[in-house]
């Protein structure tokens, strides 16, 4: 976990903004089902934090509820998005289209979450035409060009541990400032760069962990 | 993040096993190097961690390097993956046949890893027919049956939200202990029960929440 240096906006912790999306997410549902206002117990209870928690996180970016009224649901929804900058659709790119990164491509549930993946990039473009993917793939030396051009500040990182850094220098070096890592490395990236990892592998083994534990 | 009761084992936390399966991968790469001792520092360099750091991890199950020689290369991982309880191939199941479990199901990466997903089951298991599976795809009724007989302690969720606690809700009643949870709510199981949760778009939406706050 990499906190960023204060730059005019106050510091937020990490922990907050996954919170933000998890109340989000919630608020989503609640307005599906035509609720309008709720209070911060309620929307605590369907989060699955404390009340005061919520408060405080919301209280981060000054947004307090009417007391006795609680938050207006749309209201809430439009300012958290805002905040986490998916109000609008953002354009995302994908590098390396093995197994994790096709399915990826395919898969559809990003966009409702306001994220598009615009295009992919591999080594071995050519080799990857024919599997059905609704975005183009690209060789990684047209990867610098595409980021500057299309203003991208988001990557998905999918290729095997031993090219992940290779890649990541490419990206940072083309202009991305945060990366989605799915190679089981540490990448080094200069600090205001954000590297967020996701390790499926890892995660399975640490349940694997715990399961073991409780047979024991 | 629940950390489980002692029963025994000495309780380590669930930092210290991600860095753990960190170590396990460092550790695969300098065997297929052909390097077979490794000292705390090169192995904490690799990690991405500080040596005493390191050396306090794996202080917890009680390895310690030989002074002036380092750690075996193969012992170590050897006693990690014991430790993991990823020393055998183990069988995890996958509950939710859309398009990310579909991508799941056809992942090569998990073997390698120690894990095999042994089989899927939907509510609709006709209609999944026709995609390319090496698992079969079974109904929710075959599950509880398939949990018991087979022995199967981790589970892989890939369902709507709107449905993911019922299914986790028959997962824990089957006897699943270990929960990798892609469904964006917060689930509510026994407390002897682990879930491990992914959802990538939070992990892109916190991505955008700090590139954002570069851009400003």
């Amino acid at each position: 976990m990499r906190r960023l240096k204060k730059n005019g906006r106050p510091e937020i912790p990490r922990k907050t903004i996954y919170r933000l999306s998890i109340y989000l997410r919630c608020l989503a549902r609640l307005r599906e089902n035509g609720i309008g206002t709720v209070s911060s117990e309620a929307l605590a209870t369907a989060a699955g934090v404390k009340p005061t928690q919520l408060r405080k996180d919301l209280a981060c970016f000054g947004t307090f509820g009417t007391r006795g009224l609680g938050y207006d649901v749309a209201e809430l929804s439009a300012k958290i998005s805002e905040e986490l900058g998916t109000s609008r659709l953002q354009p995302v790119i994908l590098v390396g289209v093995g197994h994790l990164g096709l399915a990826l491509l395919s898969y559809r549930g990003f966009e409702k979450e306001g994220f598009e993946i615009v295009a992919a990039f591999d080594i071995e473009p050519r080799r990857k035409r024919d599997k059905q993917t609704k975005q183009p793939i690209q060789g990684m030396d047209a990867l610098a060009d595409f980021v500057g051009k299309q203003n991208i500040h988001m990557a998905i990182l999918t290729v095997p541990a031993a090219v992940a850094q290779e890649a990541a220098n490419r990206l940072v070096a083309a202009g991305v400032t945060g990366i989605l890592n799915f190679a089981p490395i540490v990448l080094s990236v200069p600090e205001e760069v954000m590297v967020n990892n996701v390790n499926l592998a890892i995660e399975l083994e640490n349940l694997s962990y715990f399961t073991r534990q409780i047979d024991t």
